[in-house]
């Protein structure tokens, strides 16, 4: 067999069609994280270094964000500016968001053109997220990384205007289970609601979250009474009761299986 | 409502597990295309200036880079540095293969350790580098922005060692349309292999990949022969009947809708 030598690209650009290149530029994720903000007594009004952006999942609220009120809930995707100084005011309930904290290292512009503050309104993200989150906070260096990668794919799909194809069941259930995290999970409710039977829905939601939603709404409620311990005065006791425990000492034990603390040493640590 | 300043990130983190921010370096995606490699009589040895994965999603050959040569099989991905000269070489049939070019403007050296020059062996990965050649040939630059982003996310995915779920249907009928790109598709015969009843499977198909299993046959045939136009000496009107078509001029006229040019000029343009 004879070769010839060519050192151009000719050869495999033949039959391809000519695109454009595409440049991604270089990225820092810093945070990811699901979120359950509580009315607070005296929320205080922050900024951070780098953009942050917010996915709310359920409850609705009021983000004020330098001199503007504006009025969030379920579906909405916002996105703030390092900065910009802000604050979330939740009503009577709880509102369950992914906040996302991403630097671009290139320059303090955002590579993408989100146009306005909210994007997406009434778009079901939250699948996305979760496997976002699960892969971030995997352990695994390079699935952090994709996870990172993810974001920003996600990001100017946003902004293409593409309307992204999610798992609709999977949706669903995520929608009964953030819109109220204190609910007692009651699988036939759930079943019921989103039209798929018990078995079916928890054979899906396991191959798609890595956990029962029975696993998923215990993991929901204990980030729920976190925040509890930290933003009221709610005792320990009344928290248990306000997500379903009857005995205050197997919420405390679920609570330090957790977040490897007791709620009460949580409190008193995290208030300081 | 009183509201405290405070310019700490410590309200948003204070419940948020601390992990480590990860780094994505600048990335330009080049090139992305589906390639029909077909026996040819002068293969020639050829390299580039970016990083090429190879992924096999059909046939068997050959594959020689530098001083090795690597017999390649479906399911195998493979990846070659800048400057490596290398050729694949076919057997009696033609190899499907998807090609992504990609640099990345700070270093030389891939973000990621790949050991091997060959991974995922087996893996099934045609669904994704479908969606991904789709998203980035789009037209939208944001769409091909974020296939920029999807091809980086699956490389730190793929050495994070996790197995990649994908849709198992659509994955198999990509194997039985990839296996044999001239064959005639009849559908009964396709939903009998992938044991899905014909009005779901084309509903599925439809729905993953934007097209129904027919159109994407006859994309996929078209490509097929212009290769064959290229590459070897076969008359128009045999190539039009290699892929099923009894007549050459209705051939024709397919070829002119999907490349814009009649077989003709195609095979003495790209010839030259």
């Amino acid at each position: 067999m004879r070769m010839r030598q060519d050192k151009t690209e000719k050869n495999d650009t033949k039959t391809a069609p000519k695109l454009p290149a595409v440049y991604i530029p270089s990225l820092i994720m810093h945070q990811a994280f699901l979120r359950i903000t509580v009315p607070e007594k005296n929320p205080s009004l922050h900024s951070h270094d780098n953009f942050e952006f917010h996915y709310f999942a359920g409850g609705t609220g009021c983000f004020f964000i330098e001199h503007e009120k504006i009025p969030v809930k379920q579906g909405d995707f916002i996105f703030l500016r390092p900065g910009e100084m802000h604050h979330l005011v939740t009503g009577s309930a709880a509102v369950t968001h992914y906040i996302i904290h991403v630097s671009f290292p290139e320059s303090e512009v955002l590579p993408i053109d989100m146009h306005k503050r909210i994007c997406g309104r009434g778009m079901h993200f939250r699948y996305f997220f979760e496997r976002l989150l699960e892969k971030f906070s995997s352990g695994n260096h390079q699935l952090s990384k994709s996870a990172a990668c993810d974001f920003l794919s996600f990001l100017y799909e946003l902004s293409s205007g593409r309307k992204r194809l999610e798992e609709e069941v999977i949706e669903n259930a995520l929608d009964y289970l953030h819109a109220d995290p204190a609910r007692r999970l009651r699988l036939d409710e759930l079943s019921a609601e989103i039209r798929l039977e018990k078995f079916s829905l928890i054979r899906k939601f396991k191959l798609a979250m890595g956990v029962t939603p029975m696993q998923y709404a215990l993991s929901l409620k204990l980030q729920f009474a976190s925040e509890l311990l930290i933003k009221t005065d709610h005792s320990i006791g009344a928290i248990a009761r306000e997500i379903g425990y009857d005995e205050e000492s197997s919420f405390s034990r679920a609570f330090k299986k957790k977040f490897g603390k007791y709620p009460k040493l949580w409190k008193t640590q995290k208030r300081e």
